[in-house]
């Protein structure tokens, strides 16, 4: 008789969100894990890209949160398809609760997906979700040290927003420190600055994601 | 022979936190842990309630950090004992940390201990580490409908910083949005309105504190 082999959680996670992966990658549609401090602009910024996106792709959200639907209340009134996930207390998202979710959507109908995750910069960052891309927020008032003391998350992110940065005038942030630290660790990564209130470097934004999620759905 | 019970990891947590509480009764010395986002301001406080507090009590501080000591240098640079504590990657604080780390003070000359936890609204605020208050912080920046996203953090704190409060004018932050919804939920808790930048609310919340804090120790 064979033994049952019961996987640690992360390593069961890694197994859901590889499986995840083959089925969109089947359905055509890219999931992006985004992520950043509590009010860091995650919900503002999905906003953002719904709007600059929903020309070229057919968009839907999974909401995160510890409860309650105040962001997902406002992605709906976008006219997207959106799922609120309630993690009841926990302070990330599993790959688990991803796949209970996603046949509440209708995937052939989809190009991408947006997943808020909870507002944390650190255990989101280690648990896969079965994304194709990960975009980690931070937002200038946060400071410039955060890169150091929170490495994990701007380590395994694709992309580096740095939000409101409108407000660079009013904080001691050096944003060189932070690009500096976020390279060292993470070679690859794409820096964008942009600001949701003034729109500054949004463009350039959605420009880069566009051809990201078009890359991954071809 | 008696079977042994091992606890869950929130009980057996619980169990040390109430012995650290005894122990440091007894040496009269009292622990409070300062919480809040990534970047809302708890090293500021921390530096500011030094300066602020010095002359009536000695101060110690233990700095969380998931890794690094950014943080406890610029506190060794005041004067006052501190020891890093790092979580090598856990986001949050457990009492069996501060237990281990006690014995790097001379409680006996100590009066206050600040504990800077790990920068998080969610995970901290479930686990108890011996301390004899809480106090959340919140920065202008972060938006007004973290107490409704993230309650257990505004429900177990005792007193509520509102930091970067110069920054309010910037931001659409509705202030009594807030207030009502900690209140709601936890009816005693103080709430102040602070800038460490300027220092208005400074000296009223340092004032306060300081009747808490001799309250406890003596």
């Amino acid at each position: 008789m064979e033994i049952k082999v019961v996987h640690q959680i992360l390593e069961w996670n890694e197994d859901v969100s590889d499986k995840i992966k083959s089925e969109l990658k089947v359905k055509k549609v890219c999931l992006v894990n985004i992520m950043g401090s509590p009010g860091a602009g995650k919900t503002s910024l999905i906003t953002t890209l719904i709007k600059g996106l929903s020309d070229k792709f057919r968009i839907g959200v999974i909401e995160g949160d510890i409860q309650g639907q105040i962001d997902a209340e406002k992605m709906k009134l976008l006219g997207v398809p959106v799922v609120q996930l309630n993690t009841d207390g926990a302070c990330h998202i599993e790959a688990m609760s991803i796949e209970n979710i996603l046949p509440e959507f209708e995937l052939d109908k989809l190009d991408v997906i947006f997943v808020e995750n909870i507002g944390n910069l650190v255990c989101p960052a280690e648990f896969n979700i079965g994304e194709n891309m990960r975009i980690a927020i931070l937002s200038i008032p946060e400071g410039d040290d955060k890169v150091e003391k929170y490495p994990l998350m701007f380590q395994t992110t694709d992309m580096l927003v740095l939000n409101k940065y409108d407000m660079i005038k009013y904080f001691d942030f050096d944003e060189q420190r932070v690009i500096k630290n976020a390279k060292d660790i993470n070679p690859d990564i794409s820096v964008f600055k942009i600001s949701n209130k003034t729109s500054e470097g949004v463009l350039e934004f959605i420009d880069c994601l566009s051809d990201r999620i078009t890359e991954t759905i071809n």
